[in-house]
């Protein structure tokens, strides 16, 4: 059984990401399909793309990944197909799929075979009417070189990097917030492992990073490593998000003591 | 594998729909189990009628459709089956299932065998104790004349029809807001083909229809075909819902120019 | 095929469940994977534990149940499988399968075996590098001696118990509210079933209880049997938790007349 993943902005109640399970199980009706969020941002691009890049690791070679935030829909905006050796990945050119596209073994097609497509073609939902029915042939074996034609200016997204100044001292950024409010950061662990560092973040000053959420107190705001391995600023038993009150993109500073 | 889909206003926190899904794995232990929607305003029948009468169209045939928004729960309100030649249904007498149910090939049977229900039957849950169980069965192959007894007088809901008003114009409603706020009404994109049609709803005009949302720019309001084929008012990048303080039900106008 | 139920307080947005399913798969491709909720209420143990016990008895036999509400993850609570003869249990030792653990012919074990587990265990994420494999391996066939080694002392919550008082009197508890407002309480109706009982909560008066919702009109309060077999406070077409302003724990008074 093949396993087809789902990640959009659809959110789960207007039956939209139900009628996408339709189109493909009409096509290929044994694959496992896996949701992964239909809850990202309206037309946040890069959040989608950050939840699907810290998912895609953790699913067996061969998974397809079935993407849909889509703000150019019924525009000039191509509808693409990204592999990589260990998955597939079909959507928007919209820079969706730079997690993936930034590896040197990836290869992009333009899907330009309207027989792999639902008969009639909507100018508002292409989720449904192409990207359902291409993930489905793909997940049934059809090879992307059916499915599209071969492109290598597949739209990448500007990277939001962390920085480092010098040895002592590190720029990094919000990438995420979660559904506990806990900020998880673009800072690796692995530029923190020797040394005590500090970090600030909005005016608030966390003095050292914790093994654990345990380290701490309840309503006390602390840094530890994510489980996806980045800095991640947490509270105990409370929301980091609401308690600096910000957001994506807010700017964290690191100092070595 | 037989698809079994399931439409609720039972929400996603309490674990009433995996109980139901729990039931159904119990009879029928390799179905595919798809969800539309389970945030179905409460007891919204009619909405619960749209969506899941907007998903049907995309399922093979055969798939089950089990739906529970049952505001009539414990009272006498019959337990239904409909069957279309593509489709079943399963759910409470109560409309939800008009869209099929004014077709001509449909036929509807009132669920009255206990011998395919739970030992047991709850007052307050019939998805769990009567619906499933039976979507189950009809999933594993029994026929509709083993599990109910066919009726001629199942419930349909009124339908809120758009009207044309001579040749240049034409009265409509909103039938659903979806989740970025859209506003998807009852006028079908085929009532629109020839002329250039103007639009008005709750004091805002619209002075033609679009091909996409990227015709408007972010923040403006525009109406276009939606992905059902029916007009729909949008603010590209934002919530015509929020924008114009309206619901469904707002009447819209519309002028042949 | 065997079933795995996924139990949370994760959320839909982050792509945290999709993970762990992710892992699932790769272990045990062909598992029917169930969402019972993924919306417990952060850390709420108690909730979780409630939430999951009333779906248990509804699956069929040889079901896996994972959950994943897990305050302590990260510090020395101890990672748990609890059996019974009907379903298996896989998540923190916190008291979550509290009513699994009563019943005597519960075992547990603590996970101890590495080898069962993702290679890399983050401090933060033992839902998706401890419970999700142990979980796969469980529904692969893996017996549970070889995944831990048993315990005598797997944590219980302290029960929050209904007491009569007298043959006239009982005190009982708010449990849960669920998505429509609905108090659920901890009484159950084989206490109601002779006499007329009639129920205090939050200083109003509920005179008898009634067989359905239908009983009462829009917006009165009643009490009813609820599905799981419970005395239930609730509002007709309304929220008796937002009427009466009240949340889990609340007393609730009975008297027979």
């Amino acid at each position: 059984m093949t396993i087809i993943t789902l990640t959009t902005d659809f959110g789960l109640s207007d039956g939209y990401v139900g009628i996408m399970k339709g189109v493909i199980l009409g096509i290929a009706a044994d694959v496992q399909l896996v949701d992964l969020s239909h809850q990202i941002a309206p037309q946040d691009v890069r959040q989608g793309s950050f939840v699907l890049g810290n998912a895609v690791p953790y699913f067996p070679k061969g998974t397809v990944h079935l993407a849909v935030v889509d703000p150019g829909v019924g525009s000039s905006r191509r509808p693409l197909l990204v592999t990589t050796p260990e998955a597939s990945f079909v959507g928007p050119d919209n820079g969706l799929f730079t997690f993936a596209l930034t590896r040197s073994e990836a290869r992009a097609w333009v899907l330009d075979r309207p027989r792999y497509w639902l008969p009639a073609i909507s100018r508002t939902f292409h989720g449904r009417d192409i990207f359902a029915p291409v993930a489905a042939h793909l997940a049934r074996g059809v090879p992307p070189e059916e499915l599209g034609s071969p492109v290598s200016d597949a739209i990448r997204l500007e990277p939001l990097l962390p920085q480092r100044q010098g040895n002592r001292h590190i720029l990094g950024h919000v990438m995420h917030i979660d559904r506990f409010g806990n900020l998880i950061t673009n800072v690796p662990a692995a530029w923190l492992v020797d040394g005590d560092w500090a970090c600030e973040i909005a005016g608030h000053r966390i003095p050292h990073i914790s093994e654990t959420y345990s380290a701490a107190q309840a309503g006390e705001l602390l840094a530890l490593i994510s489980s996806s391995g980045m800095l991640e600023v947490a509270v105990r038993n409370g929301s980091a998000a609401r308690l600096l009150g910000v957001g994506a993109g807010q700017t964290v500073h690191l100092w070595k003591g």
